[in-house]
């Protein structure tokens, strides 16, 4: 059975709010609780006086998995994505730009009066970002927003671990598994954030034993899911968990371990100017290089081509079709 | 008499969404009426064709004298800005940005269901932009808005050139310009746009003669104003008509045209991305020096490395603090 869609991605719906910061901005809001380089959760009061710290900022469309969905379309491959906005102009800011990536999307827009979801990122002087996410309509995203025909006319469908956040949210990621292994499509997951993977240890591994074929990590989630302070150690113990474990390691490159084999390739050069959305854009490359059946090699450079093309500039979506980005020896393979 | 503002901008509110387009689709859509890298007017229906054809964007506040408060905010000068948004989410964007660079903004929003404006700008790979803007609120702009206690308080007030498009609007720009006469402060105007210039050249004429003191133009807009297709022309009529008129002229630098002195500066060398807000941010730079009482030829520099930041990435207001890039030497004059 042919798949229509190569990739579904279900995640949080976020349109993003960027500015640079200081150092010292971040430094002193360390002292509310605000967990520099990781997302944190946040409540509208507390949005209100986080985006009165900023300065003049940039909104782009966001959401962790929507990033790598809108990055698959760029490199040219047929995507699906599954979140919750709300019908104002945030939301229609965010249904413009991944429609405009050509990625299926027709989650219905949420009519109770709460916002789409919206991340206030702080971009310190050296590139990485601290995000302040207000989640608004994508906390109401539940199990019968999972489309039975969408996950059975995907080859894999990722999750971002963002959403065991929610009650309802972990509930449609559950539902969403258990159709992708009915219709025997294959599962992704990001473990999106360190603190995230703090919150929802046990839940995490027991999903990635029993459910996940393809896990995305970077170094430090990695080390905190398996509590060592030993990549390799960690990455021994992923590999007993899943069959096939991506590892990003930011300027050090990144490492695909499968059973058969364990690749190695370096991060693309560039001028780093803002790191949201590195991850996303890494897994996008790899998942597009698995669609073309291109050697795991090959799908680790094309994470990194991506990455480096969306960590040149302020916002986590590409400014270049990443098509045209493709190198020429990899169009011919 | 002190003023307690450098500068009151007055201007439309705008919230500009932009994206990289192909050459091709410029050509494609000049069929439709749309005249590349120029400013044009259009309704709701068009916007959303236009927005459609776009691809992934990105939104930041905009609106051409409001850019050049923002720059002149960042530049650590004092500055107001008056302008109509709605209540709505484009709105909470326009006033967050333009408070954020420390600029007076209390314009009440409209409540009347018109939205905020829209720019949507298309950015081809030269780098220059095409501008499609839907005015929303703007059009309701009216001589009520002026406030007379802020135009008392400044000692210039910089007025854009799209203000002519809308008749309530053009006479807000009247209203302030006697005003500003009234209290014997200099009233400061941008021509905007070559077709805005050929749209109201008679009366672009007559208030240049009659109220402007200091008159800001690319070369284009120049030209255009005085029909003719030889620049120094038109600066010898210019001069004539404006004590002081300031020229830029793209990668070529400006020159500031005086009774006593002409002076001519060099662009700042940089990589351009995107030359949305190259002349609102020079013109800042301009008046940030004349409020510092610099000689004119460090003016029209501040002008040249405001627009060199700029140009350098998407979107019409800086990344970087103005006041951190004015160079040593003029900090001490």
């Amino acid at each position: 059975m042919t798949e229509q869609f190569g990739l579904l991605c279900i995640g949080n719906a976020i349109v993003d709010i960027l500015s640079p910061v200081s150092d010292e901005l971040i430094a002193a809001q360390e002292a509310h609780g605000m967990k520099r380089n990781a997302m944190n959760l946040i409540d509208p009061k507390r949005a209100q006086e986080i985006y009165e710290l900023m300065s003049s900022a940039t909104e782009t469309s966001g959401g962790s998995a929507c990033n790598t969905a809108a990055c698959y379309g760029s490199f040219g491959g047929k995507g699906a994505f599954i979140g919750l906005t709300a019908n104002d102009q945030f939301g229609q800011i965010f249904s413009h730009d991944i429609h405009a990536q050509k990625i299926h999307y027709s989650t219905p827009p949420l009519e109770n009066g709460v916002g789409t979801a919206r991340s206030y990122i702080l971009v310190t002087p050296d590139g990485h970002r601290t995000m302040n996410t207000y989640l608004g309509a994508c906390v109401h995203l539940n199990p019968t927003h999972i489309d039975e025909g969408l996950v059975k006319s995907s080859a894999i469908t990722y999750l971002e671990g963002f959403l065991f956040d929610e009650p309802q949210a972990k509930q449609a990621f559950i539902t969403a598994a258990d159709l992708t292994h009915k219709y025997q499509r294959k599962i992704a997951l990001t473990l999106s954030d360190t603190f995230c993977v703090e919150r929802h240890r046990s839940d995490f591994l027991s999903f990635i034993r029993e459910r996940v074929d393809i896990l995305f990590a970077n170094e430090l989630e990695l080390i905190s899911l398996y509590q060592t302070n030993d990549l390799d150690e960690a990455i021994q113990k992923a590999k007993k968990d899943c069959k096939f474990v991506v590892v990003t390691m930011g300027p050090q490159g990144s490492q695909i371990i499968t059973e058969h084999e364990t690749v190695r390739v370096h991060a693309e050069p560039t001028q780093v100017v803002d790191t949201t959305g590195a991850g996303d854009s890494y897994a996008a490359g790899v998942l597009f290089g698995l669609s073309q059946n291109l050697p795991l090699k090959e799908c680790a450079r094309l994470g990194s081509i991506a990455a480096a093309e969306v960590i040149s500039h302020f916002g986590p979506r590409p400014l270049t079709s990443l098509a045209s980005l493709i190198p020429a020896d990899l169009k011919a393979a």
